[in-house]
């Protein structure tokens, strides 16, 4: 490595003590972060890899996108539960080649996003690559106790909704692999507050975020409801890159890190057009007979969950 | 990857099915897991890699083997907190080479451990590797609030501590790579109870677990603590495999991943010969005066933190 264990740890501590957050008891330099976890609450605990080769290439994105996507991953699964963030652990494996430059600049974009959500960079590990940049983001935030919004509260009846828009990511993967640019950033943003209000306000009866893309999340929500759902195709709200591509829809469809979040909600609840200033699109209702189905021109069809890593080779955005 | 990530995450459920601890409300299979800590306590977090090639070698160990030595690398860290574990999550890369069945044995070795500490494995996430096997593993657990064991406790006049005995790792390791032997497993414990009692019984004034080898991990406690420490040779536990070789001293005072604890506790503590079934040795005294030295037959010297990656080349057990 290029620089010791030891060095970076410092760095990290120098960097990580301006943004220290109230419920962190103790962060970098022990042999454990010490936690306190607001009274009446549980804790809520995710960890996502980001691995060079798999989940990026250096070439196609600057470092602090690397960094900000690596812990927008971790936040993401935090929002989808209606939680707060409040401490993140990084393992961190760097090769020897790497130039001190793009370590910096990876920390910069992992801690800026941070900083924005006020959550601490409380520990994590180090260590020499055997191949590539090796990153995985541990985030724990916490939840009001039996509140945390699930993959398996959705009903028969329910609407069917998304933040934002879909296909981004996958939009621009395309561009890539496709050699029509060589290089593009994507900085797609956790949906922290608007989990919050779905979860504090009693919006949402179900949710997950878009990280396999919608095909597949959707499916994860029917088979842990034991539900089915239908899909109306001209109401799917599509990014501006992938509504450029000849595919838009289904890059919309099964283009994966979004980063959105899919949520589902009773028909008698009104569910406000934003929130959090994130825009609310309504796609379908969720049926009481299982499978997808995907509405489009007046036509019925299966819709078949093919999430990122079989929707186009490579799985690198 | 040889199978894909939906059958790992199936196969994890139904294995950590049958462990379920109490404080796991919501485990794998949703976008966060969900704890909950204890009234009164803090939670305590840890994340360590195992890395094949920096960490472990296949043709050196069994699965069973580095599945252990994976989990024992974050639950040793909760001992050294005096902390109890409540859940594992495990990011975990596989290339597509590997047979199945080394993972099914990789996770008989790992959920083996977590049993046996009354653990759940709750999460984490699955990839396709780049090259080799890459784990890494995050532990929470719950520790008394302001009862967490620090390094930055000890106080001049503090006599040095540590359980069972040195020196194994680095000592099977120096075999290994001496071609003396091809395979060997070492099957280090976590020192979860005894951890516990240091805590709880107010025994102890700092504690750390030695990971990168004694010489380092005391100099962690000396740098946290603002203090000095003396260390007499002759005091120092020797392992089985570490006394068969010319360099047992110096196997014992800078070899690594021992996970054995060393504490410091005030002199007026009377510290029992045995914790929780584990031989407690005093080894030293903390100084006031700033440095490390080492007591050998009459003659003191400095000791030096020389510690698991600068002792004996690539960083492999």
């Amino acid at each position: 490595m290029h620089r010791s264990e030891r060095q970076l740890i410092a760095r990290l501590r120098r960097r990580t003590r301006s943004s220290k957050s109230s419920g962190v008891t103790l962060g970098i330099g022990d042999d454990c972060a010490v936690l306190e976890i607001p009274r009446g609450h549980e804790a809520v605990v995710t960890t996502d890899f980001s691995l060079e080769g798999v989940h990026f290439r250096r070439e196609w994105q600057t470092p602090e996108c690397v960094g900000h996507r690596c812990l927008t991953r971790g936040l993401s699964d935090i929002a989808a539960m209606g939680g707060t963030p409040l401490a993140a652990f990084l393992s961190l494996a760097i090769p020897g080649s790497i130039p001190g430059a793009w370590v910096t600049r990876f920390f910069s974009g992992l801690l800026g996003l941070a900083r924005k959500h006020k959550l601490e960079l409380a520990g994590g590990d180090t260590a020499q690559s055997p191949g590539g940049v090796l990153a995985d983001i541990t985030v724990v935030g916490f939840v009001r106790r039996g509140r945390a919004l699930l993959r398996s509260g959705a009903r028969a009846g329910d609407l069917i909704y998304v933040t934002g828009s879909l296909g981004e990511s996958a939009a621009v993967l395309q561009l890539l692999t496709g050699g029509k640019i060589r290089r593009r950033d994507v900085f797609p943003q956790p949906r922290i507050a608007v989990g919050q209000s779905l979860g504090e306000e009693g919006i949402a009866s179900a949710a997950i975020d878009i990280s396999d893309g919608l095909s597949t999340d959707l499916s994860h929500i029917c088979e842990e409801s034991g539900v089915g759902a239908v899909i109306d195709a001209a109401l799917i709200p599509i990014s501006a890159s992938a509504r450029h591509s000849r595919k838009a829809l289904d890059l919309a469809l099964h283009g994966g890190e979004d980063y959105e979040l899919l949520f589902t909600a009773s028909e008698k609840i009104r569910v406000p057009e934003r929130i959090a200033g994130v825009k609310i699109t309504r796609i379908g209702q969720i049926t009481g007979k299982r499978g997808m189905r995907l509405m489009r021109e007046g036509r019925e069809r299966p819709l078949i969950a093919r999430g990122w890593e079989h929707f186009s080779g490579p799985r690198v955005s």
